[in-house]
């Protein structure tokens, strides 16, 4: 990641600081990770995915950087550190956001296309992800929910968009870089989708079982913004249920990858037991 | 345009009114017109270059609405309507901005490419001009200029990425899905770099001579805010005398081209006369 972007040093220092404070922010690299499993899953390799799998992080943090803006969440904690706005100012924060979305798109550029798939599948790949239809879809109809009241329904639709859908695209866009088969990559699409859900339920059950000390950022937000979550729908009980019932089905979706999908279990287990 | 983005009734509705809106609020349309036109000057199709005309439209119109912004520029009015964050609110405004950059990389993907230029070659053309070496940069040195006094050179330093590499980045797309060879995009670069300055000289001097009602935008607003313009610094005498002379510049480049070029010929003109 540090080779893929411009110098701190450069000019204009105040935007690559920016980007850089909250790329290397102490984030859990879920996604870059997810991205490079999978393409081991394929039988494909580190390097082939690496641009991808930083790609995909950089749309993840420029997410979270206009999430946190005062016009959005409003959020001064993020990983136990100031979010973007409060150590740079909203301007920056706002430019420092679209410089890493522009960055993730070049860095699909450096990608290596395949025999199946070409970078505009890529390219395709990831903007429809990140698009109207899905991540800023998800953000969207999460401001708005604000408002009103959500039915388990609604909130199904935020969390498959807020957060499954980059998910599923990071595992898509690993496995792709490794030629993968159709049949390979439906499964996978199968294992993100699940994975994805069950990672945004659990969140939303640590957000409300946890101390924003133990979290590294402000904790019990979600109740006080008066936001639905998994918890304050279904109880706690079932919301747990749920978790447990997507990760079942994560799991089973890799079933076809055998020995090679050790890596995407191994994240699945880490994903469910997490504390923070 | 109409066809390339999803209908206004996708849900969710909001943001794709928000994004119609700045996209369809009576924009010159000069960076897709400059892309189709450099196609056409080097021997290329309307057709084959139409989803890169309407990409760069894209990024532009993103870029607006996030200097509209009142951690921005602050801006109430835009071609004489209200902005997106005084219609939809700020946290629409950032992510209809957002999901416009998003769609304007999702249109490189619908491109064709061609014998000398890729996919990847397209995309990381929009990602460079878009990105915090250009467009970006302009904002950020344009947003800590209004603190500092500007000199002629960080003044052009402004320019070239503020207006200039997007009007170049245009112009090259659409020769470029035109199968351009290396001497017509060199030349053609020549034009766009020219043609950008002498507009953004000529923007400065109408910024200062005209109403807010013949801009169809708050007039004056540079000389308020403290911002360094071509006239503030050169005077205007030495002002017209820039534009002139970028104009002249960006003629002369066109002299490979003969009369394919004469649409890139009627644009020049139409940019060095125009009143608003």
């Amino acid at each position: 990641m540090d080779r893929y972007l411009p110098p701190a040093s450069t000019r204009p220092v105040t935007i690559h600081k920016a980007m850089r404070y909250s790329l290397f922010a102490g984030g859990k690299r879920l996604r870059p990770i997810l991205c490079l499993a999978a393409a081991e899953a394929c039988g494909g390799s580190e390097t082939t995915a690496m641009p991808l799998a930083c790609a995909v992080e950089c749309i993840h943090t420029y997410s979270l950087i206009h999430d946190d803006l005062p016009c959005m969440d409003d959020d001064d904690f993020r990983r136990g550190k100031p979010t973007s706005h409060k150590v740079f100012g909203e301007g920056i924060a706002v430019l420092a956001g679209d410089a890493l979305l522009t960055t993730a798109f070049e860095l699909v550029s450096r990608a290596r296309s395949c025999s199946r798939y070409s970078h505009a599948d890529l390219l395709k790949e990831m903007a429809r992800a990140s698009g109207s239809l899905f991540l800023i879809a998800g953000q969207v109809a999460d401001l708005e929910g604000e408002e009103k009241k959500t039915s388990h329904g609604q909130l199904r639709y935020i969390h498959e968009r807020k957060t499954s859908a980059l998910l599923t695209c990071s595992i898509r866009l690993g496995a792709m870089s490794a030629n993968a088969s159709p049949g390979s990559l439906r499964a996978l699409t199968r294992f993100g989708y699940n994975l994805g859900m069950a990672f945004q339920v659990i969140d939303d059950i640590l957000d409300a079982t946890k101390t924003s000390r133990e979290l590294g950022k402000t904790a019990g937000k979600d109740a006080k913004a008066g936001k639905a979550t998994y918890p304050s729908i279904l109880g706690m009980e079932r919301a747990e249920e749920e978790a447990d019932r997507y990760t079942q089905n994560a799991r089973r979706a890799l079933k076809p990858f055998g020995a090679r999908a050790d890596r995407l279990h191994q994240l699945a287990d880490y994903l469910l037991n997490r504390q923070n």
